[in-house]
């Protein structure tokens, strides 16, 4: 198994202070930074551009910027992001016309590409591209919509890509977001998640490094 | 004349500390934060949405936001702006299926309404509403490209809504966006505006106080 | 003056018993059957379409059909509705591509032919087809979104409209849609209305006879 | 095998009179009144909206209303139709971004929930939802077209959901709907479905009654 | 009054030699080779692209390429177009949402830039922006239907746009396309139109040289 | 296996004179004219749509004009190519709400019906309608974007489509699409594909002869 990713997602941050949020859930023991893109349409809410990730980048933040696009169409954005930082950019298979495509223009301007999965999405817009990803991201929330909780089956999904990518053979990151808590944390990597987004689970908590810690530690009770 | 207002577009302050920016430009002279909504489908950019102007609020800002939506369609995400602690939503015609509607919504949430044009927008879509409008946005730029400088044909359409507006004899704020600085900000008054967006001529200048003074004094030098 | 008409909207009847709605208006004196058309895209409401239409003339309804499209696109279901039974077919100019091809089309299948007004739509939409018209529509209420009362600006719309057909010195109606009741129907029709769609203002009331005598009453006197 | 259901669609019904058609109907032994919206976008056609489930219900229609959605997008207009007396309410996966979110949508506000499957849709779309649906809906004709007549690769289609519904255990409704007729009811209950939507089979026959007679005994010499 | 131009358009050409019809179309005194590009959206038709231009650049055609955009939206195929070689680029306003920026991508990049009205279309879209154009393209007839004949009242709005044209002292080239033959030239030119675009009356023609003299002697009878 | 067919796209052609080139790649040997639309949405490039098929037919074309749609949507257009002369037309299932539909509409017209698949779209598209088509279109590169080469993930998507055709029974073409060269072309026969389009590597050559000539062989030797 690789090393267990925690990608805190800023949306849940202090958008008044988000540099030193940044700092300091990074000095906490985050690994990536998890930066939320919705544009409106794709889902009915709108959060932040490529201007962000910039100031992020500006004010000194090394560590990955994950940029998941909750935005249709997908393709015009992507290298708006490439020069804002990003380190990877993952987006949904609906969102695209030509989700081989966005992939390859992901990777050629230098970014690691992923594919997201909503809760109903079907696997099968996976099986001619998994060679070409370096993450898939399943959604344990629907993506866009506040006040949910971690759907189980998406335990299953990550089961049956956790198996789809074993048999690949390739070092593709399996993250899961949506719900993902410390008490729950443990059986979502036994279901195959390598890489956990979580929002207000760390930024509501009155110390990011406990939080964090617990995380990695029932990560590693659930891990071989 | 009323009374002349600076109004810093955001969009050009330090997204990694973006509460000391405001409270800077505020205790500066600034009177209205200008906050600038792209979307990527009714421009090609993607800026900041309402989680951001609700961590203004939370950060103590207590100055008028000023929100320009750039945005289709408009009418869903109007609610958000509000909630998320508004003073007033302006957004273009062509933007809405309904123009006359979305200003009755935007008020009847208690927020201020305006409506904005841009270069190549004709003043007839003001005619049957300007007097339910607090506030007639003019673009001297094209809104959501970089890199624009003060478009001159604005001076003109300045000229004419001022006549309208001072024929409906109502308190109609007239603001102008796009390449105001100190320099030209005279010539753009003397046309009639009195409410002034600026973003990089405000937050790249070392001291916000001083520019916006020079702005003021400008202002004073061109109205009676 | 032309002869005033009356126009009760059958969106305020009782669909479980359409048909004798319909006969009994008709026989209470009304001149034309309005029927509006919703497509949830246009406006967020969907209500009826040509198979209702139809319906109403199989079951011998021989008054003219007054279709008012609330729909965008337009083109494609005007020969539908020809089909079913319109005898008159007006849509919005922000809702069809080619405003006076679709004129053509409506009337190259016999049908006459009109163009509505939205409260904050300019009439300069009008300027260049005016002679190709049977019907210009004002709308005193935005459409599609209930529980709205008389726009009192649309009373200067019909004035300048009516200044417009009358210099045009031709036969067209000039109809208004919204919050039309007996009590306010003499100021619309002074300001240049000669048809009149009322919808809850007929349905609801005990007497539709009643209701309608008031009305022509009223607009008599208001009209030389 | 659950008890079979017969559901006319009122879409064949006469619409002058659409309450008493419906009480007929339903006196004639039929089990839900089927409700078809089509909204001119998903599919080339628009018929009726929530303003009609409203009239049935204040006209006394107590039988269980079936809407099937034939809208693009969906989710705006659900609330519509729950608040005017929908029972149950079906989309199609392709019309919804987020398809187990507008199932909850649905559950939430106290409907059931169903998919509908147009011809040539795959069953992958069914895999991660069939948990959280009420009724699966199998189309064997292409909605929103005319003149068409059952289309035998549905009957497949119907073997391949009755497999999946009866390993999942629960209590999942299998609705089909397209050239449903007295003489060919037996073999598509014998590929599993156990809910029937027929339009002009009932409406246009002189005994609504006879016919429905017909079609219960069809279904049961072919279902255990 | 500047120089009459004739300007062929290419769709009435035969496509299997269209090197060899542009270069007798030329050879035959033509001024402009027009090109009507249309995209199945704007228009319900699908002509010819950029490769198409750019073949006849490699033939070697030299004069200018008078591109007519009937596509929406227009910014994206604009660098398309202009590396194909075209001369002069126009546009719809109603396609665009931002017409005075997609101007100016059109002049940047060294082309020439025309605004297009369909015959409904309202003149206020030109008064902002008249002075950046150096064309304006009145339509005739509908763009992208077939069969039809000159609308008579392109004339009135010929000569209204010659006003404004005469008024700006720009050199500005005022178009017409439509329905343009020979024996209704010389009315068109005297209403201020002096480019003129014509597809079957030139290429139906037996002699191509012999129906642009007409049309060239017409013209000179009707302007001083 | 079915005889080897080369199908030359003629978006490759010198389109100034491209009835000579279309008469000379079929007296060297080509079987089918492979015609590529598209319409600047689904695929970001516009390149020839009905008149010029026409064209090909006046001109004396009669060998099979195989017709490629990256359009969306489809159905509009179809019978405009159908009457411009296709013999087969072909489209992507992502481009229709309803793929059953558009096969019955192509072939109710008398022309042969293909789907076509992106390198990322599943196959879980092709299960409900196999038996309905005459050709599946395997794309090996991504559809209207330039400079690319095969994708060697196609031919695993090859053999796979052809296990499902043989399965079937039925007499269904296997093509493919982008990249195809004479180096190439075996590995492709081997994988399953019976019908081969190329551009370049056709029109680009001295002798289209010599190189379908060395096409055929190379297929030869791959398949028993």
């Amino acid at each position: 198994m690789s090393k267990c990713l925690i990608a805190p997602s800023i949306l849940s941050a202090n958008f008044a202070r988000l540099g030193e949020e940044v700092d300091n859930v990074l000095k906490a023991g985050a690994d990536w930074v998890h930066f939320d893109v919705m544009d409106n349409h794709y889902v009915p809410n709108l959060t932040i551009g490529p201007l962000v990730c910039e100031a992020l980048r500006k004010h000194g933040v090394t560590a990955p910027i994950d940029v998941h696009l909750m935005v249709k169409p997908v393709d015009r954005i992507v290298p708006d992001f490439v020069k804002a930082g990003a380190s990877l950019i993952s987006f949904h298979p609906e969102a695209s016309e030509h989700v081989h495509r966005t992939i390859q223009l992901i990777k050629a301007q230098g970014c690691k590409a992923g594919l997201v999965f909503n809760p109903a999405t079907p696997l099968t817009h996976l099986e001619h591209v998994l060679d070409e990803l370096d993450l898939v991201l399943i959604m344990s929330v629907n993506p866009g919509f506040g006040g949910q909780s971690f759907i189980p089956s998406a335990l299953d999904k990550l089961r049956a890509v956790r198996r789809m990518i074993d048999a690949s053979g390739r070092d593709i990151r399996l993250e899961i977001d949506g719900g993902v808590k410390a008490d729950n944390i443990a059986q979502i990597a036994a279901a195959g998640a390598d890489t956990f987004v979580a929002g207000s689970a760390i930024f509501n908590a009155p110390d990011y490094a406990d939080v964090i810690r617990r995380m990695r530690a029932a990560v590693a009770t659930a891990t071989p």
